[in-house]
């Protein structure tokens, strides 16, 4: 009974804090987001239609949990959480552009450049991308320098060349590429789990944990990140439009290889509850600390957007 | 006779500044940007394409010169040049776009997106503009993190919503916003005006030199932040295209207000002469070291480029 009983407590700490991230962060983004008076307005008004009142705030919720859970207090993460759901966030605009998969569904509601324009939506892509590095070397976010600049080296590495947008170039060769497993777990880990990654470790930066210390974080957030990817692969074979609020079944349009296709359906659902078991496993020695980043975990492969 | 002779050996001093300038961000990029052994190649190609081998260089070189000036050995300032053309060339490959500008040439060669395509030339330009934090906050570019961290700020709040791509949105709207010459100088400070400024600052940070010590720079800077958008302003209605490598008259097509449709030609020339003239007047306390500071400031306004 033990087991069973610690999940549902886990499970309600968890909907409290996903309820709670989602309030903080729009809050966040309002005072940094002000509209100023001047023709900029629209370019601005479009960064807060896109960062505002939308998502699941996973990544925010990795930073603050795992911030929480080493003993930094709440505002400092909740700055960091909108850096990183900022790159997220023009990661997603960019995405959706014509030239790129040409969406017009995001987060239930019309994506940037159809509710704006294409021209706002590449601008207001590219304020979010700057305004994550203005965040990470605010004051008022740390005042120390030396946690400044190792934010923004793991935020950069994560969500570059060699991360976030290299994933997402090995994902647009993927339609006449024919990857094999190996190959798209490599591409899912740059595309997606960077940044998942990311997010856990720069809560753990925060609490000036130095980097060797870090290594059991480092492997949950690698196993949480490739559990995610696999979900939303899932989702896409499997789910329900309305429900994740923007258009699925686009992987078997475009012939791509996913988890899915290459593991088929029980053993992807398999293979992303494994991956779970594992990361939770690398949470031991957090103790009850640690609760909101299992439920967290769990969620992951179990949400239906 | 002094004069003259002080010009024209300031004037040797930058035709070869410029042309070290040119050979080494080349180089520095090319260590920077190996191409991968994956399908990230092309992304890596077509950030080279942009990246290396075209360009004046202007705003490495306002980086390198501030830091010679200021007894900064030149690998540190070249890869934070790097950084700089970084984010400048990222700029110029989202403006380039066909939901932008949508110009065929750019320094001379095919724009990014007629070259690959544009959803290589979104990701190209979001890779650029990650790469130029991952080099700020690199050891190798400086050990310190107060260095670090303020360099990061000083770059992310000159090229987001309070720099260049707040100034972009304003010159979005210039077609229809009939703006007048405060305005439109307010729109190149930002647009233009803040990435020289922060090149030079930059170059102090590096030198260490505390906020305080650099307004008699950024003084230099924002004049010829100023007599640069000028001078583009009057390349534009008066150039030869194919030296300037790429399309001119746009703005007269468009119907936008310029420093030339407000002042004329010749006032608009004056005043960017004016400019120039005061700009090298805050360089006074640093004699014969800012040679190439102030021949730079009078190649600005005189370049057919």
């Amino acid at each position: 009974m033990g087991k069973m009983e610690l999940v549902d407590s886990d499970g309600a700490k968890l909907s409290s804090a996903l309820n709670r991230i989602a309030r903080d962060i729009d809050a966040v983004f309002d005072v940094l987001l002000p509209v100023p008076d001047d023709t900029r307005a629209p370019l601005v008004e479009a960064m807060r239609y896109s960062a505002m009142d939308g998502g699941k705030r996973v990544r925010p919720l990795l930073v603050v949990a795992t911030a929480e859970m080493l003993g930094v207090s709440r505002d400092p993460a909740l700055r960091v959480g909108c850096a990183v759901e900022a790159i997220h966030v023009y990661s997603l605009i960019h995405d959706d552009l014509p030239c790129m998969d040409d969406d017009e569904l995001r987060r239930g509601k019309a994506t940037l450049h159809k509710a704006y324009d294409e021209a706002t939506a590449v601008l207001a892509g590219d304020s979010l991308h700057a305004l994550a590095f203005e965040i990470l070397t605010d004051d008022e976010t740390t005042p120390d320098p030396f946690t400044q600049a190792e934010l923004v080296r793991t935020l950069a590495a994560a969500s570059g060349m060699a991360g976030m947008a290299g994933g997402q170039m090995m994902d647009m060769a993927a339609e006449s590429a024919d990857y094999d497993l190996h190959t798209i777990t490599r591409l899912q880990q740059l595309k997606t789990g960077a940044l998942l990654a990311a997010s856990v470790e720069m809560g753990a930066i925060l609490a000036k944990i130095p980097r060797e210390g870090r290594s059991h974080l480092r492997a949950y957030a690698r196993d949480i990140g490739l559990a995610f990817q696999i979900a939303d692969d899932l989702l896409d074979a499997e789910g329900d439009e309305e429900k994740a609020g923007k258009a699925l079944r686009k992987d078997d349009e475009q012939g791509k290889q996913t988890f899915v296709t290459l593991m088929g359906v029980e053993g992807a659902r398999n293979q992303a509850r494994a991956l779970v078991d594992h990361a939770v496993g690398h949470l031991g020695q957090y103790g009850e600390d640690a609760a909101v980043l299992r439920a967290l975990a769990r969620y992951i492969v179990e949400r239906d957007r």
